[in-house]
């Protein structure tokens, strides 16, 4: 029997390792103290099972103030003990990044762009396997351009895109180009789907979603400081992605999912079109509507922990 | 005698225009109002010639906290009127960079990575177009890892070099890859270079700056979420950067130098090294080594602004 046994202890075993966050380093082990650096905390200094062990989602956005705001929010909507208007800032030792725990959610920001957000993943997914976190998803909350789609519309991405609209992310490891599927989690995206048509005034869609690595060039923009192609390229770029299945443009999913796969982290993109690309470039509503606006992504992921949670009835 | 006198006057208007920050985009003269969005400033809320038409010195670095630290420095320094603290954010509309003025001096910060800075420099070239500013210089002021430097030197930028240690920067344009040029101006090396001799305690060095998109795997540390390769391949790769005349690592140098290019901005990268990349990953200085580590390109950088204006003897 004593192989069975062993077999069907070892299933149980990989079973519990993949609902852990992987990390994907053989040196790390090794090391008597881990600083995570852009977050000022250590495994020295600080015991990060007792502070995070019980997280179950981790919520991140570019903006420190929105992800103050959205910690907030969560706080109010799981009905915790506590004022939220003192609500303390784990990384108040840096300014590259702020982070709040609210019961089992940690709200982090990101800045913008991959390199940014790919700095706080790779110190995000070392602090969930130091804390010994289990089965956590991963969501990032944004905002975006939309592709064919009303301002406001919020879109949980199916596949994050490159500029050729592949699926993949290019990762320059010691000088040489790999490459790395941006898949996400295809259970968690139509979960999140079916929680925005329990919701009011929240118009939603599934689509691609195409991260570039620039604002204005990368991304058509006729106004920036450089612009060296006409109306009509633009507009036929845009719907080169539409084709492609593209319905939003922001700066930082391709490497959120690719990293997310990579060390077993499920994981979603959550992103509302602040206004709609085959319009116009600049961002023209005003302060209240984009408020508004970036709202939207909050509460269909507040409604998915909610119910994740059994709040809700 | 017509055409001589025409001929003179084009050259003493080429020579006019050269001076100004010149963008590069025909649509922009077209348009009603520009918004500058992630600055929250607009051509039409703000009159942009009488905030910044006197600006001579841009300075730009990551951290916000840092940005203002060097604000109130150089308020200090240049012994301006008014009380350093009281020094107010321009762009406290928004959270995703900050902004000081203080004389001729615009302090900002710009985040982490090629995407962050590069979305700040489209608005702040588009800013000091819109002010009809002059004879700028732009200073980037950084942090960096160093390559055979001890912790604590200053790297003024030679080249800004890509991950195979290419002068140049790969932008994508609506999914196309153009490569641009990252050379920066050789006479206000050379006058840093100057004046880090004429300072106590300024160790500093002239050499090529790797720009990555990524702090761990793209830099080589063994110390990321993900590390695939091992501690001789990344002593290797590190060895043919310094082989390469690379003295530093940082995240925005390739896009910094080549959008001040081709804007026809003088520009120069100024970064301390906090470690010694061969000798390893983390950075374990103690807090007060690193700020005043950090201090080091502000002291520099400012006592180029000084001699500029004949503030020295």
């Amino acid at each position: 029997m004593a192989p069975i046994l062993l077999n069907c202890m070892g299933n149980e075993h990989n079973e519990y390792i993949k609902q852990q966050v992987q990390v994907k380093n053989p040196y790390l082990g090794t090391m008597e103290e881990d600083i995570l650096y852009h977050f000022s905390l250590s495994t020295r200094t600080h015991n990060l099972p007792e502070m995070f062990g019980d997280i179950k989602f981790v919520c991140v956005g570019g903006s420190a103030n929105r992800m103050k705001a959205f910690a907030q929010f969560i706080h109010h909507e799981l009905k915790l003990p506590g004022n939220p208007e003192e609500i303390k800032d784990i990384c108040d030792g840096t300014d590259r990044y702020c982070m709040y725990k609210v019961g089992p959610v940690l709200s982090i920001s990101h800045g913008m762009g991959v390199p940014s957000i790919s700095i706080m993943l790779h110190e995000l997914i070392k602090l969930l396997h130091h804390a010994q976190c289990r089965d956590v998803i991963l969501f990032r909350l944004g905002t975006s351009g939309g592709v064919g789609l009303a301002p406001g519309t919020v879109v949980i991405t199916e596949k994050a895109v490159d500029y050729s609209f592949r699926p993949q992310f290019e990762q320059v490891v010691l000088g040489k180009v790999i490459t790395r599927s941006t898949e996400l989690d295809k259970g968690v995206s139509s979960e999140l789907l079916q929680c925005s048509t329990e919701l009011e005034n929240l118009p939603t869609v599934i689509g691609n979603t195409l991260c570039t690595h620039d604002f204005y060039e990368g991304q058509g923009r006729l106004d920036g400081a450089l612009c060296s192609f006409s109306h009509e390229e633009k507009l036929e770029y845009l719907r080169k992605a539409f084709e492609a299945g593209v319905r939003n443009i922001e700066m930082e999913s391709t490497v959120f999912a690719a990293m997310c796969r990579v060390c077993g982290v499920k994981a979603a993109v959550v992103c509302v079109a602040l206004l709609n690309r085959f319009d116009g470039d600049q961002i023209t509503s005003s302060h209240d509507v984009l408020v508004e606006y970036q709202q939207r992504p909050q509460i269909l992921v507040s409604h998915f922990i909610k119910k994740r949670l059994g709040i809700l009835a």
